[in-house]
């Protein structure tokens, strides 16, 4: 039976915060008991989200225990992914209540002698989704032999929907025939897919080495694997992610992730002086990064709006395709259609130019 | 008093094969006693590299440990940085005679629980110079701020000589009254200079964070800092740590290093097919992409001619010159004056920008 979760988010629960929260909440619906946010306490997920329907966001651990979860999920993914000192009180409650945990910190709740000790009393499995495999290879740039069409997603900044983007365009390119599969690089994308490497967690000689291992591993029987991007190459902490990433995984296409509104990068943390440049050059630094161990090209645009009317959201996607020549859309709010026909296009191409 | 040291670099030890051995041999030669290599036993280092002398290559731990080291130094670096089974009973070996153990391979010598349970008994230290320090941050471009004109070594390919091009300028540089330190990034280099940070050995996301916090760490009462570059940025396997390192460091001013004879990436190996594009492609990356972060210029090209003969030394350098309209030496063969004085002009336009 699949885990029932309760999700922490304390503190940071909101649209653009509590990522992983948001994404399991969006992709695993059924399987979401509460969220516990005592900031929010009271409210609706939907209230809080613009999605996710009646499931109640509490302020309290004992209260959230008592709806009946089979898992505690940490839902938040701080700066440098370390765990809240007041939430290790929190855990051990959960796991006294015979609750799994399910975490992407980079502090691995298993290295916890407490919580350790206090899990194999109970019986209760910690599952700590960042550690990485141990044996990872040196990429050589093997990725580039798979069969399947590769697909990476890109990014303008960290957390504009790269994740969610590939997440939308499956069950389109599965309706066209072509079978699909989403490939994790993220601990929200292992949650949600049970199999994925979190790239940014392995020791940095092995970042390509693990993208490598990972599209090697999904490539039999597919058709279509549609890579998670991490991170942007132009961001001042995580671009070597990104680099290693786009490297290693050899993708022989790109979608390019952009959120609208955004001038600075992580601006929706109010953080930063770097300003976000326009596409088109993100377009180039892509691609001829990216053909410098293996050519690519990007292939479509997916515009995150999610903060803007409709208009205003239509006039983005057709400023997006105008100024780069590419089709966008914002595969959550609208049709995912032009990035599912612009992925199985660039397959097509692809295989016509492998052939010939 | 300094550690004298017997380095292992059995089955390895080359010009262009055992590059922390060489390394340290050529920049602290009074403090080596003997190389463990059985393959090149009874040879002297200079007849096997062509500099280091009459230190003597011994056939084994015993006759090695005659000659009285205070401690076994880690020669080789292995693609993936991994301990070859056979050298564990040769460190074993060491460790009961009373030798301190140096080491920077991936697998650390200190989690072996053998090896570190034998090294408490015997009081010796055993010094595991990739362990990254805790609690580093995510870079957020901080070290755009100091005061010191910070200069970082990039490349065309591993191994071709970016930390040697630094140490080199470092006398030159004082002698003009420049306050300078040389910024560890690799093993090696924190052996020589003993402090720095592996930077390739750091957890994914905080490669930026490491340079960052070097940076900032090293900045006090300098005038220049040499900050070690790592991989190439259009490595397949090594390209995340080059770019976390640009990205982190924020690099006033950059020189760019090649190996003249070398065609294709990693070619010294014969392991590739990436063929090395011409120099100004990569003067183009790295201005580029570095400038996404903090404004940087390729100030001159350090050209590694080990293996060719004087005439073709000076006509690869000629030729780099040319092609790049930039100043270019070998500093290991020739004077290094022609780098240090690029060096010293960028700090000196740098410093003009910034006060207009």
């Amino acid at each position: 039976m699949p885990p029932r979760y309760l999700i922490l988010a304390d503190g940071d629960f909101g649209p653009m915060t509590s990522k992983t929260a948001n994404s399991v909440i969006r992709f695993l619906p059924d399987q979401i008991v509460a969220v516990l946010d005592r900031q929010q306490a009271g409210r609706s997920v939907a209230d809080v989200l613009g999605f996710g329907g009646a499931i109640p966001v509490v302020g309290s651990m004992t209260e959230g225990l008592a709806l009946g979860p089979t898992a505690v999920l940490v839902g938040i993914a701080p700066q440098g992914g370390r765990l809240p000192a007041e939430w290790r009180t929190w855990l051990l409650e959960a796991v006294d209540a015979g609750c799994e945990l399910w975490s992407g910190l980079h502090t691995f709740l298993a290295d916890d002698a407490e919580l350790a000790d206090r899990a194999r009393v109970r019986g209760v499995r910690i599952l700590d989704l960042r550690r990485p495999p141990p044996d990872l290879p040196i990429a050589s740039g093997l990725a580039r032999t798979v069969e399947p069409y590769v697909v990476l997603t890109v990014g303008t900044d960290c957390n504009v929907g790269k994740m969610t983007a590939q997440l939308r365009l499956v069950q389109g390119l599965r309706a066209q025939g072509l079978r699909t599969r989403f490939v994790a690089t993220g601990q929200t994308g292992i949650m949600i897919e049970g199999w994925g490497i979190a790239v940014d967690a392995v020791v940095a000689d092995f970042i390509a080495g693990a993208a490598e291992r990972l599209v090697l591993e999904g490539a039999p029987d597919a058709d279509v694997l549609l890579v998670e991007g991490q991170g942007s190459i132009n961001h001042p902490g995580y671009s070597g992610v990104t680099l290693g990433l786009l490297h290693g995984s050899c993708p022989d296409g790109l979608i390019l992730c952009h959120q609208a509104s955004r001038e600075y990068l992580g601006d929706y943390r109010r953080t930063s002086e770097f300003r976000i440049p326009p596409l088109p050059q993100y377009v180039r630094w892509y691609e001829d990064l990216a053909g410098a161990v293996h050519p690519t090209r990007v292939v479509g645009i997916s515009m995150n709006t999610y903060d803007l009317d409709e208009a205003a959201a239509r006039t983005a996607c057709a400023r997006a395709a105008d100024s780069t020549g590419l089709p966008c859309t914002d595969p959550v709010r609208f049709d995912p259609a032009p990035l599912v026909d612009a992925v199985a296009a660039g397959r097509a191409a692809y295989l016509r130019a492998r052939a010939g």
